[in-house]
């Protein structure tokens, strides 16, 4: 089935052989809990049918977190089954190449407080994603969850599955207790530099289990005010990174931060530039304007993209930052406030949306080349 | 000297009566820190001594604080003569109103762990602003300062310096354990209501003492990368103060945002608009969309403004938040990275400009009339 891929950084270039929809946030999830028991080593399993994911401390409910309507046929968890997800997602939008984010609660294995159990799951969730889901069609693609709260056997993990040419990148929960940029995760990333993934991370446990509270004035107390401020924790770990010259360290080291909005790069952009004139010699591995380094080696996701009354407002945060040529669009199937991408793009202008919709994934992804399933046409 | 005030909401009419020029930040500091003993009583002069207002947890230097030119010429700490003050910072720029601030570390009282040391700290420093400041210029106005930490205490302080008629606001650090929208904070906001004051934070002490991290990430390596990010506390402290319905209890509350930037104000707007629509029943006493309580509630104050390498770019995003209506010109002199009017209010037109150099702050602070000794002209 599959062509010969062009390799080249150029990409293919013959018409309509380039994807033209990449969905680069897709929740596959476990049908039953015990899906995942083959596995997982039976040392483990008895502590998983008790707490499963669980890292404590969930403090309200979240709208059913997932839509109803992509409860498989034969029942189970909303996109659990990569058949049915096709039919209900990815055929209808002709997505051309669906990169599969498991779930927040899989993301999240770095905060289990056993590192080997949080190892374990890690090893677990990839045999798995292999297993039922990029076996079944071209359009999927994987992303190798890691434990970071033991580096090394992330480092272990990230080696072990890089070589499956479906996994195209590693992922990590957002919700930490140490700022990304910081020494502690330098090997993950020269692990995923030296294998040529991407890290991403994904929120959703921020404030719970062994994390910091989600902003530094405490802990919400409704859902709709965790969620509205869940992008701080992105803004806390890409100063870090910035600030630590960790893309000074790894040259070719991309960080995907989905989820996590996108117009306060504004903001963030300019306030680090502004410090950095003055301040640079706090961190004098720096050799280019901080706002350079996000534009160069961060990607952020649409999913939950802002919605200002006037769309032409969402465009002008796009120029003032350079956010076209970072952005990809993201649908965050199958949770309750998932984007559909003729809604999600349809603010931009038309090269600034193939960008979004897929060229940036294109490149990032290294998927130059569309497959016959695919035929994304927004 | 002073013209009887035109107490009217309208304000002077007249031309060339009303301020033109208005400072909201200006840090008034202590000579030498036993200036303030003699408003201290006696039974915390130990304690005072050997701690004065540390908070412990400091982690950097910052690049020497305060501007070396603003020593007094006897000599003392930087912008601790209020004569000297007038002649370096008022004078120069006509300034016709300074708002003074106090020092992020008197700010911080309420960060003690002793509640008692912070409420005699309170008093005691607003006793020396009236004695020291309030009494040797009228274009000086002053903060009361309170510790929350002892919401009782705050309100006593707050009805006992209410009346002075040169305290035109109520200030508190924005360093805290607990978000600003919690119940906890709310009867400081009846009493701030009652007396018709503004509460205003300050940061300068996020991540020190008994807070949480100054970001949801964990705590910054260095200076500038904790400077960069001191904002994320603004942003979880407003989405609080809206969520938890704080402006519909307190109908008649203003709430300033000292010196935690403007730029952010577009992202969360729009995620909390939009997630409003989806989440409402979360929080049923909002009858607006969140955006209208902070454009209605809520003051930003420029320093440090944002400076993007396009200076339209700024004014973008005042005109799509309708920032022109809620930011006001601080200078925060004399720290380090203070603004100068002329420059820091240079890409706006000069309608934006005028409302954000005076007349906002006239109507928050309802200063309708400049002194004779003010004369501000940008």
């Amino acid at each position: 089935m599959k062509k010969t891929k062009i390799k080249t950084s150029e990409g293919a270039k013959r018409m309509g052989e380039e994807p033209r929809l990449i969905d680069t946030d897709v929740h596959n999830s476990l049908n039953d809990p015990k899906e995942l028991l083959p596995f997982l080593p039976k040392v483990w399993h008895q502590q998983y049918i008790e707490s499963g994911f669980e890292i404590g401390g969930k403090p309200f409910s979240s709208v059913g977190l997932v839509r109803k309507d992509a409860i498989p046929p034969n029942g189970g968890r909303p996109a659990s089954d990569p058949e049915f997800l096709i039919k209900h997602h990815i055929d209808p939008y002709n997505i051309d190449y669906a990169i599969l984010t498991g779930t927040p609660y899989m993301n999240a294995i770095s905060l289990m407080y056993d590192p080997d159990y949080g190892n374990a799951l890690a090893i677990a969730i990839n045999d798995w994603m292999v297993e039922k889901w990029l076996k079944v069609d071209p359009r999927y693609k994987g992303s190798i969850h890691v434990n970071f709260s033991d580096p090394v056997a992330a480092v272990k993990e990230i080696d072990r599955m890089a070589s499956h040419p479906n996994m195209v990148q590693v992922i990590m929960c957002s919700a930490a207790r140490l700022p990304f940029g910081q020494r502690y995760y330098h090997s993950i990333y020269e692990a995923a530099e030296r294998n040529g993934l991407p890290v991403a991370v994904h929120p959703g446990a921020e404030g719970l289990g062994p994390t910091h509270a989600p902003t530094p004035a405490g802990y919400p107390t409704r859902f709709m005010e965790w969620e509205n401020i869940l992008p701080l924790n992105f803004m806390g770990h890409i100063n870090s990174l910035v600030c630590e010259g960790v893309f000074e360290k790894f040259p070719n080291l991309k960080f995907v931060a989905i989820e996590g909005g996108i117009s306060w790069l504004p903001h963030l952009m300019w306030r680090m530039d502004k410090n950095y004139k003055a301040l640079r010699d706090t961190v004098p591995w720096l050799k280019k304007l901080p706002s350079q380094y996000i534009k160069e080696h961060v990607y952020l996701t649409t999913q939950p993209i802002e919605e200002p009354s006037d769309p032409k407002h969402l465009v002008q945060i796009f120029e003032m930052t350079g956010a076209e040529d970072i952005v990809m669009f993201s649908s965050d199937y199958a949770h309750w406030d998932n984007d559909n991408p003729k809604m999600a793009l349809a603010p931009f202008p038309r090269k600034m949306k193939e960008k979004i919709a897929a060229k940036n994934a294109m490149q990032l992804y290294r998927l130059y080349e569309k497959v016959p399933e695919g035929g994304g046409v927004l």
